[in-house]
């Protein structure tokens, strides 16, 4: 009988999810909202809620299958646990509950075990957006049959996932892989993570606008850029102004590609991969930030290792990464 | 019968060699020089004198045992090949070979092939130093059980050793964990690998030193360390100063942890270890580098990881740490 996998992308917004089989192919899709389930509270009917979703879509297949797992990808997720902790934007407490003294960092959702109830027998597994993206590039993408290699996820956040020895790098604490969080500018810009001068503040989708606003300062020549408000501008915009041959959006990626060039030299010095892989909207912008980044990598490169690490896109960038990351999951265990 | 493996420290003055239990017990020592042989062409005799000196150990020991392996710790070792290529201070070409067109970089030996044939059967694993190390302390030190820690080994150079899932990261081409030439410090200090900036130029005996006299530039107070060129002054002899209240050698100390704790802060992003054990001179002086580092990595820390990460000694400090590392890599390997 054929085998297929539930994958699970929980986003802020919706939380969409698809059978997939072992190469990858998606045998129906569905989506409920993330956002609907604002508070704490909310969280025992999300997961009812999801759980009748998901048997809905297996119902509404014409064909016969074996369920052999579920995979999920979840912001602060966590691998060994099975357990989602202190994520941003949902099933938050309200004020009611915290001037009760309920606690931020105590809000732990055990995602892997309540959803479990509703599918006996079935095994689930969890791990943050990176490094589903990660696991779904090793599975069905362009590091399939590589040992080791990193994976960059350049969107909203920076993400990232490492993998060693043919294993995904989970960490102590199963929060490995938080590249967006080395410090690239000691006390430079401040970072969502309370910090300052991380990786993510330069190099995310918010980052690039940050410096595209930096230049307006700093040079003088004419940018369809100083058209736009702060609020208004969309760090995509970046590359067709880029494209057109804008100095100011030029400059964007070329100080962008920099940023992560230094901080990919580093990090080859420590794991030694045989490739690095970009995804993300950044990543769609080609040469445009492929060729600074290279560039600069090279350039700083310790010499045992120049001019051996491939720096490639994502093969799933167009593809539905996400849930394919998710499945993949399952399969990597098996 | 007794099961007993060689471990093998090359370094560029001696070749010391012991014979090891599965518990660290060493049963005989010895040791040829490595200096003797300083050219190209000394090289294979090198091989010969080293099986020699070993079978006579061997000879020596009253003990009946199997010997089951030979481990290898040496400079710009390749574990996956076996080879030792392009070491700096051994087996050089002679000025006639270079003039005749021999290229520095085609400098390899085949090492574990060459010793092997004296040893047929046995199998040899062969690594760099502090990959050695590394190994050394989750087989007999203080990572025993350990399954993701990270190992800094602070001398001459800075080396370290990455382990994940249980297993070292050797990385795509052999090389990774060359954590020394992580940049710390844009466009900083001059380094040994010809770039600038590398945390080996801040955190090595010798950088420690550059950092006195960059102290003695830049402060005031009288100090000890002005009576000494910087060609006569020891890094060992900054400890005992720091201890006896000098304020310089004092900064000396909270300017190095701050460089390693800044730069550990990063690497426990992408690995998320249990611990990070430091060895080596530097490691020896104790609370005096051991309270910056946990400083200013914990300053640093991204919340995630914030007080998770223990920064601990190694425990074959003061053991043969090298032999013990060298053997620790057949019992690994098995």
């Amino acid at each position: 009988m054929k085998k297929l996998v539930f994958g699970i992308d929980i986003g802020g917004t919706n939380t969409a999810f698809g059978l997939v089989d072992e190469v990858g192919e998606i045998f129906g899709e569905a989506a409920i909202s993330t956002r609907k389930y604002t508070h704490f509270d909310d969280y025992p009917r999300y997961i009812e809620d999801l759980a009748t979703a998901m048997k809905a879509l297996v119902n509404s297949l014409d064909i016969n299958f074996e369920l052999v797992g579920i995979g999920v990808g979840a912001p602060n997720a966590n691998y060994y646990k099975g357990t989602v902790e202190i994520p941003s934007n949902m099933w938050k407490y309200t004020d009611e509950q915290i001037a009760a003294g309920m606690k931020e960092e105590d809000r732990m959702f055990n995602f892997a075990d309540d959803l479990g109830k509703h599918f006996p027998g079935t095994p689930i597994y969890i791990t943050n957006d990176a490094n589903a993206a990660t696991i779904g590039e090793m599975v069905y993408g362009g590091a399939k049959g590589m040992k080791n290699f990193i994976m960059i996820t350049l969107g909203t956040g920076v993400g990232s996932g490492f993998v060693a020895n043919g294993e995904m790098i989970y960490g102590h604490d199963g929060f490995a892989g938080e590249f967006g969080h080395v410090v690239v500018e000691r006390g430079g810009r401040q970072c969502g993570c309370g910090r300052k001068g991380c990786l993510e503040a330069y190099t995310s989708a918010g980052g690039i606008k940050r410096t595209a606003f930096e230049l307006l300062a700093t040079m003088t020549d004419p940018s369809p850029i100083r058209e736009y408000s702060f609020d208004q501008l969309e760090s995509a915009m970046l590359s067709k102004f880029a494209l057109e041959g804008d100095p100011i959006a030029k400059e964007c990626f070329r100080l962008t590609g920099q940023k992560l060039g230094y901080a990919l030299a580093d990090a080859v010095t420590i794991t030694s991969p045989e490739a690095i892989f970009l995804f993300g909207g950044l990543a769609k912008a080609g040469n445009l930030i492929f060729d600074p980044i290279k560039h600069y990598m090279e350039e700083n490169m310790l010499i045992t290792f120049k001019n051996k690490v491939k720096v490639l896109p994502s093969e799933l960038q167009n593809k539905n990464a996400a849930i394919l990351g998710a499945a993949a999951l399952v399969w990597q265990a098996k």
